[in-house]
């Protein structure tokens, strides 16, 4: 069989994936501390920080239903090789910069000003960055033969244009942010929402029915 | 079956929430770093810091019984949709928003003042969502079919009963918060102690002599 | 059986305990970070520091030993029940203080005076309190019937010398950090050595022998 | 058989190391914090933190393949006994350091001058730790038959020409980092590149076609 000894182990490959998804989705809520006693009352710092709770609300969002959307992903694959492992390697690469360009986004938000409308497009750039690694995550093993059932050519293009859709939802992200930063925020809510319905490749239409 | 292709697997949705778990714990010890030398003796900044002491104890048992009870929760589970995969991000939402709202109680306790007030409401705000998350977990695979064995309709009535006394001893512990905040500390120690017996619902009396 | 439809699956017990164990020996490098550019040279800033990287080296090793013994433990195991998680959680709320600890112990370390006593002293007693509930651990299963192969009684009765000698050695550590907080530290890192060799329970001589 | 009750479950292991990873190269991005408002615009600081970025992707490129070697290595042996287990803590030691090393680095590089040069040395030197821990992991179990098949001598002696290849170019990052700690930087990314290639012993030569 094509996938012989040297083959990767799907199950090891979703535990080492799982564990940078729990650590950077728990690593969100370090950006909540509050400045502490002596720095104004606790109401006063907390209703400041309002962009910090909105940010770890869509972030938080966002990195769980990616998280769904893989283990959906995965479930498909009889195997993996090589060059998938590099391609999760390069979907785990802008997840584990998702905390980081969370922080900087709400921190800005709350000052405002220019660096604000950079620093929500830098934002929605590290989603496009996941989701074009999603799309590649599942695009390869429909070409290379890694899925256990194989997917009607229909359902192919079907799922190309969810995902392509949710891909355009953040390049726009990414342009609303030069005039609301706070609307790309909210906008990148709404594609978390989207993507609640499952929106890979499902090998049978009454398999999609049951998880839609 | 019901479940089919699409549904999801048990073991990867443990693995992903026992990684948020294990990592939320963990980070609860952060917060017990001491200003280290140059700012008084350590003798008096750990007893001072006493109330980050508790805190981390009382935030670790808690952690670790919703991670009991979580466990014992999904082994009655036949399966997982993925409306059950939402519900338990709902709950790790709140879970690892834990260590922050650890720290900002201990370091408010510490200060006292009204603000201490307010953080220890927000403390027991944070254990009221992951325990209304938890009877929505426990209440939607009853509903839905998802168990291994049914379970009796009085059995579900008595977990209704236990589970909703906790989730109204936190509404009582916010109440507390804005009279003490420290009796609303030592009354989330003993909400802990009251779930390390199983509340959750059981399928067989037998088994829930066993576990109890 | 015994232990029934309730009973706590030994995986995932393991899984949990794997990421607190990962979590924690991970971060006890976060202490390793120097000041930066303007603090001095890194040369001189990083000999420093030498108590900080000798008390990741010792932390890192005892941290590692208690996951060896701890699996090496677990195996022997039949079945888990409730107690036993509880138990298993008392060892965690140890093991996620450690990196508190080293900190705390390579910072006055380095400043010296009497402070460094009580912080080593601090040291000392966490990893007493990892031993503690390490010797539960192993005991009550012995006591209630959770393991696999009955152990013959002489064979309990030299792991539980083994395993006071380990337990008596973190108090002498208690003792030492009066004296010499260094010598403290030195003194636990023979005993990390100690426990290289396999000091569980072991079902049968001939096992014990490819362990040793 | 000689690996017997008392043997180490490789499953367990591998789960406990992934772990590990996953925490490190998550943590990895700890170090892309800007200093936030208030600093100067946040392009400049942007810009000014590339080396930051630049040592992210190469460190995350590295821990991301040694994990993938980490795994394509285990799943050929046949089972694990203590001394492997300790030799796999051996290289999770340096792992744990990456992040240091790797902001630390960085920091400098900022900054240039002399201390550039010790700080990308001991960049060099954790992955030189790596890299020889590496090749005792691949090597002790060919040496005491934990292999699940045998590989061929010459299959061998490949092997340990291509890891010395690896190690022999970090020795040489060490080297360069005193000449330019920006092109050491370079070098470790382009022997991370030289890693995506399998260079672990693979019992067949067509399974090594199926994986390289």
């Amino acid at each position: 069989m094509a996938l012989g000894a040297a083959a990767v182990s799907r199950g090891r490959l979703e535990a080492f994936s799982d564990g940078v998804f729990a650590v950077a989705i728990t690593l969100l809520a370090l950006n909540l501390a509050v400045a502490g006693p002596g720095h104004g009352s606790l109401a006063h710092q907390l209703s400041n920080r309002w962009p910090s709770f909105a940010a770890y609300a869509v972030s938080f969002a966002t990195i769980g239903i990616i998280w769904v959307n893989h283990h959906a992903l995965f479930k498909t694959f009889a195997g993996v090789d090589r060059v998938l492992v590099f391609l999760n390697l390069a979907l785990l690469f802008f997840v584990v910069v998702i905390p980081f360009a969370t922080t900087t986004m709400a921190d800005y938000l709350r000052q405002g000003g220019s660096d604000a409308h950079l620093a929500a497009a830098m934002y929605g750039g590290v989603y496009e960055g996941t989701s074009l690694a999603f799309i590649a995550l599942f695009w390869y093993p429909i070409r290379h033969g890694l899925l256990e059932q194989p997917i009607p050519p229909e359902a192919q293009r079907a799922a190309v244009v969810r995902f392509c859709l949710g891909s355009g939802g953040y390049l726009l992200v990414i342009g609303v942010a030069f005039v609301s930063p706070l609307a790309a925020l909210a906008l990148t809510g709404l594609i978390a929402i989207y993507y609640v319905a499952d929106q890979t490749p499902n090998p049978t239409p009454a398999a999609a029915e049951v998880s839609g």
